[in-house]
This record gives C-alpha cells, structure tokens and sequence, in this order.
C-alpha cells in the first residue's frame, strides 16, 4: 500500500504517476487474440472446439455438448434456496425499473422551413453477452448485461461462457432463466468473442457483444470493435472512497476490501484529511483481511495497488477524483452533495455513509459494467443505449427544398463536389 | 455497375456477397500505423515535426508553423462572398438547433425501497476533431463535428488538419470562426490522432476524438480507442436509393452519382420495381458523369461498386435494405411512412422524392457522420452522445440498506465475495 500526503512536495508527482499508469493491452496478448481470431474466423466451429479442448479442458464433440438448455436453467433456479431465489429476482426487478426508464424517445417534427426531421431509436437485431467462467463467473453480471438487452427490445439475446473441465455455474444459470436468456454457448475466451462477432456455422453471428472478461476477451473486443459494437474495453476494477474522520474505519476497510478482493491487479483508493483515521482504517484493513477467504487477493490487490492519499482539506478531493476518473466513486462524508456536484469524471458515485459500492454491484438498480482505467472521462456505465442505434431521417417537400436548397448547393460547388449541387438543382430547377 | 434481378436463381448469393464484402483495415495500413503511433507516443513533437514533413511537406521548425491562428480564421470569415458566408451560417444555426435538443435529460429520483437513484451527464473535457486537408476537406464536416461537441458543453475543441505544402483551406477556416474553434493544429493522419490521444509537450491530450479521415487515420482511431474515445471507424461512404418508376431518373441518377464522386471506393446502389426505369436510370447516369469535375471519380466509383437490383416488387426492398444497412437510404416513392417503418438498420433515411442525400450532408440539420459498412446494425451517426458521459449515482440511508442489503448480501456470498458481504452486513448490524 502507497501512503501519500498531498501537502509533500513530490505529490504532484508521485499522484501524477499513478494517473499515468493504467496498465494497457499488452503486445504478447494482441498477438495471440489475433491469431485466435483469425483461426475461428476462417475455420469455424472446428477452431471454437479446438481451443475449447486446449483451454477449457472440455469437448464439443457432440451436438449436447456446444450448449445449456432452457431446462437446465429452469432446474437450476428450481434447485435455488428461497433466500437466493428473492435476492436474484429481486435484483432483476430493481435493475429492469432502472434500466427501462433509460429507453430513449423518438423524434419527430416539422421545423419553421417546412423539414421534417427526426430520429428513430431500435434494437440491434441480436447481441451477444459474455460471461467468464471460473473466479469472476458472476450471475448479477448476467443480470447486468441481459436486462439491458431485453429492456432495448433487442429480440435473440446469446450468452457465452466457458465451462471449465465441463463445469457449470448454478448461480449463473438461474440468473439465465431469470432474465428469459435461451441461447447458451459453451465457448470462453477469445475465440468465443470470434465466434459471436464472425458467425460460425451453428452460432450465428450478433451485432454487439458485452460483458467483462480476462484480458484476452478484452483484447479480442477491442480488435473486433467495428466488426461488431462493444460495449466498452474493461480492465482491473477500481474504488476511490473519499471518506472524513467521522466515519467507522471498519466500513471504509470491507469497503476498500471489497474492491481489492476482486482481482489481484483491483486498485483501492482512499482520500481522507485525517491521519488518525487513515491509520485507523490501515490497520483494520489487517482486521478484515484475516476474515476474508478471498485473503489472498485482497492482500496482493491493497500491498500492490492500494493507495492512501492524506488530504489537507477534503475540498481537494474532487480534483484528484476526477484526474483518477475512477470507476467507482463513494463519497463517505455528511452532505455528499456539493461534492458530487464537482465531480466531473466517474463511473458511479455513491453518496454518504450508508451506500457501500457492494449495494450497487447488486441489487440498486443502475448498471455495474462501468468504465475503468480512466476511460470515465469519456466512457459511460453499460445502459439500453448499448444495444440501441439511432437512425435520423429527413423529409422535404419541393417548398422546403427551395427554401434551404440554394446554400446547399452553394456549399456544395465550394466544396468541389458538383453532383451534390446537381442533385438538388434537378428538383427545384436551378 | 453490376446488375441483378432478385427473381434469379443465383440472386441470393449474389447479394450475401455483396453484404459481406465490406472492406475491412489492411494489415499493412495497421503495421505502418502502429509504428507511427509508437514514434508520436514517445518521441511526441519530434516525431510529429518528422511525419509531418515526411507526409505533408509542410515543416514545423518555428513556432508559427504549427497552428492556424483565429485571426486567419476570422479573415477567412471576412473574405467569403456573401452567398457563401450566409449558406455555412445557415447550415451551422440548423445543425445546433437539430443537436441542442439531443442533450439528454438527468435522472434524479427516490424509489419505493427510499434508495436515490439517478444519473448526470456531463460533457468531456476536451475533444480533438480531425479534418482532412487534401480532396475532403470540408468546411461541412468541421461543422458537423464541432457543433454538437460546443452542444454538449466542451470546453475545450482542438482541431487538427493537414496542411499539405502549407495550403490551408479558406473554407474550412471561416468554418472554423462560425464554430469558435480557436486551437487548430496543422498536423493531418495517424500522427496528428496520436497526438491528440496521448499529448506531446506543445498539444494537451483530449478525451474523444471524431472526424472523418483517410485508412490511415481511421486505422489510427480504432487502434487508440480506449486510450480516447472515438466516433466511429469510418469507411467509404454509401447511398441506397429506393425508387419507384414514377420518379424522374435524372434526379436518381444524380442521387447515384453524389455519393460516386465522393471517392472511387464509395457505393451507390439503386432498387428498382422496373425494368425501364433501371434502364434510363443507368444511361442517366452516363449523362450526368459527362457534365461533372469529379468524373474520373464519380466513373471508376459506379463501375467498381455501383449496383443496380431490380427486384418484383418494392415491397422486397426494406429486408434487402436491412441487410445492407447502408449509411443513407432514400425512399424516394409517393407514401415513404411504411418503408421507413420496415426500416430497422440505416444511418439516416431520406424521405420521398424531394429530399435528395445532399441536403442531408449540409443544411438539413442532422449529422452527417453516418456509421458505414454495415455499421448501421449496431451504431449511430454522430450526435451530441458522442461528446457526453453518463454517471449514475446511488444514495441510501440506513433504512433504505435495510431493505435491500440483505438480498446483496445473499448474493455476495453465493459469488464468493465475503469482502462485498461485509461491506453492507457491517453497517446494518447482521
């Protein structure tokens, strides 16, 4: 853990650094996504089965073996306890009220020089939805990826997952049933991106893909980007608590914590302008270290990327938030408001000392998917509008036409590009 | 031209290849632009100086040579003839009206649980928009990409553009007043879009990048998105004609042949329900090529690429139109509504027989950065989303994390996160 006083003359520095480095695609990885890609591109289902075999440990050969079915789904959340049953159908309420909400209006209108003009909002035919396997294979995330989907209107929803070893998630399963998810693609990594964006011969291909993943399935979204919409390119999670002395150190350490237990490369973040509280929650972060069975990532995510940053005012806080551009933002002081209010870049911020970030990874409505590694200065949390498209359109009569056709094709001449002109100049004769 | 009748046997396979065959980046254009990158990314102004001679003989030794000043741009302004400067002025007060009402609405609400819910946008900091010098620089682009940015709010909008042997573009500097834009560098291709994603010592890095450009530059884009965010990757333009026979195939034609002129790689395609029509049409179009400038280009591009389907019926034509999800579609028949209805993928859609694709690229209002190569399926034309981010926010009072925590917590355990259990069991006392 780095334990850094803004008021020392390296600050500047030293804070500057750490916004640097965000770790970035690294080459050895893009070379072998590319090759991968390329692979299940020209060879299909031969080259998903292949890798499956190398990297899961497990064997299409069979028709039965390439997919779950709808039947397995439903035993799995038949099989659920009742607590675990409300608490994912629940979670699936509040998240659709949210997300619902989110669908975009249409436009439509006539303006003052007789145009109409506007722009439709539709779902993408299909999209296609990963869903790790393994450490992070994660139900809310399904959750999180296929409501949004199914509240754009999007009409085939698929969803791939590796199955290690031919190993399922109950949980995740039960969340599939939940969200009404049909298609089930035993396929991971970067050839199941592949096999989603190109089409293979039993899996047709979708026009966005979502969902988190290892680096390798980052890196193949990234390379796909174009062929196909992504929703964004994921990487270690991150939390920033702004937090004054007033709070209980043992909740801003499980909230550092829960953070840190995600991933050894998760960064945790605290800004406070109290020293003995900085101490304090160090010290119960060893506390709360000890009860966890995730111990072991937490301790490497918080010695290695943990950060402590002493503050002479807390009014300093939302400029270093917003350079961090974190993905996840808790402001743990008594009026959050004004402070929220300056803060420009961020994921999702959660306001006050009784909104731990767990609430929203789970059950408060708005979407977990939200950009890391600074791209909060220009990307959003995934929503409805990354399985939609907008198509704008035009309508003039022959007395609109002549009313704003002449500086078309003024600017059209000046622009060396005649036929532009002509093909308005033929419709209203000039 | 290629020609094809929807009643024959082989027109099936015809048109899947037609739809498949949209030019992907180039291996090589993608190797030369990675090194490129890499030169700007650590050597910054040095290599950008070396490029930028390489590239545009333009050299950048003094101080004055690296930007156009507003002084330049405000004569430029000055010196336009009277036409000229009315129609950019009326094509910019069209286009901020057409993107100020796209600025979406915050959402800020308590729910029936007692949890608030909602989500700010907030612009970028800055936004770099490229326009190309050479045979597409146009003054209409600049505006259609610095409006809707100075829409969203950006405080800061830096333009880059080539000046190839020092030539500037008069037009697209008068532009450049009417839009405010005040930092415009003359820097052009992969090197003048690493600069603007990572910053060298003389140009500050922005968030989003956006702007047309050549392979290179849009090669350049999709390699450093999620360094920055970018607008689309764009490829060579498209316009799908929809026309009955009762229209004059003069103005089709000249519809076909604005899009032909753009580039020799651009596509103009026509669907027909007659014979004759498509007849006159095509020999139309050899009319219209002879009495334009661009015909060199507008020729190769409508030999090379130009399609005309005849198909039995019109009603044929919105599945074909769907699968090629062509960046502009004109429906030019007598009652466009049901067609546009049917229509789910297409950047932006022209309405009825006086309102050719051109008014759309100048005056009409909405943008015409359009997704191409069937990006229509699952992307969006420019807008003022492009230039935006999303927050979402979550607030909950102790009451509120009563109702809902004990589901989060359920869930945490059941993924195996002890450390996102106790962030919420701490604070509600279980």
């Amino acid at each position: 853990m780095l334990f850094l006083r803004s008021s020392d003359p390296g600050f500047e520095k030293a804070f500057a650094r750490i916004v640097r480095e965000r770790r970035e695609s690294d080459e050895d990885v893009a070379r072998s996504v590319s090759r991968i890609l390329g692979e299940v591109r020209s060879r299909g289902d031969e080259a998903l089965a292949e890798f499956t075999a190398r990297f899961d440990g497990h064997s299409l050969s069979q028709d039965e073996d390439w997919r779950i079915g709808a039947d397995d789904c439903r035993a799995a959340y038949d099989a659920l306890s009742r607590d675990l049953r409300d608490a994912l159908e629940l979670a699936a309420d509040r998240i659709r009220a949210y997300h619902e909400a989110q669908v975009p209006a249409d436009r439509d209108y006539r303006d003052e020089a007789g145009v109409r003009l506007g722009a439709r909002w539709r779902p993408v035919d299909a999209a296609g939805l990963y869903v790790p396997g393994g450490r992070a294979a994660y139900p809310s995330s399904l959750l999180m990826n296929a409501i949004p989907a199914r509240a754009a209107g999007v009409e085939r929803i698929v969803v791939a997952t590796p199955t290690p070893r031919g190993a399922t998630n109950t949980l995740v399963l039960a969340a599939a049933h939940i969200a009404g998810i049909d298609e089930i693609w035993r396929i991971g990594g970067a050839q199941a991106i592949a096999a989603l964006a190109y089409g293979t011969k039993r899996i047709a291909p979708v026009d966005v893909v979502t969902g988190p993943g290892n680096a390798w399935v980052a890196e193949a979204k990234r390379q796909l980007y174009g062929v196909v919409g992504i929703d964004m390119v994921a990487g270690p999670s991150e939390i920033l608590v702004i937090a004054d002395r007033d709070n209980d150190p043992e909740w801003i350490a499980a909230d550092l914590m829960s953070q840190a237990e995600h991933d050894p490369s998760s960064q945790s973040i605290l800004i406070t302008d109290c020293e003995i509280f900085a101490d304090t929650v160090a010290d119960r972060v060893g506390v709360e270290l000890g009860m966890l069975e995730t111990e072991r990532t937490a301790r490497d995510s918080w010695n290695d990327h943990g950060i402590i940053i002493l503050v002479e005012d807390l009014a300093e806080a939302p400029a270093l938030a917003n350079a961090l551009a974190a993905e996840h933002v808790e402001l743990a002081v008594a009026d959050p408001e004004p402070m929220l209010d300056a803060i420009r870049h961020a994921g999702s911020v959660f306001l006050g000392r009784h909104t731990p970030e767990a609430i929203g990874d789970y059950v408060a409505g708005p979407n977990h998917v939200l950009p890391t590694g600074r791209r909060a200065r220009f990307a959003s949390g995934l929503s409805v509008l990354d399985f939609m498209k907008r198509t704008s359109f035009i309508e003039a009569d022959e007395a609109a036409l002549k009313a704003i056709g002449p500086a078309a094709i003024a600017l059209a001449e000046a622009e060396g590009l005649p036929a532009h002109a002509r093909s308005i100049s033929a419709r209203i004769g000039l």
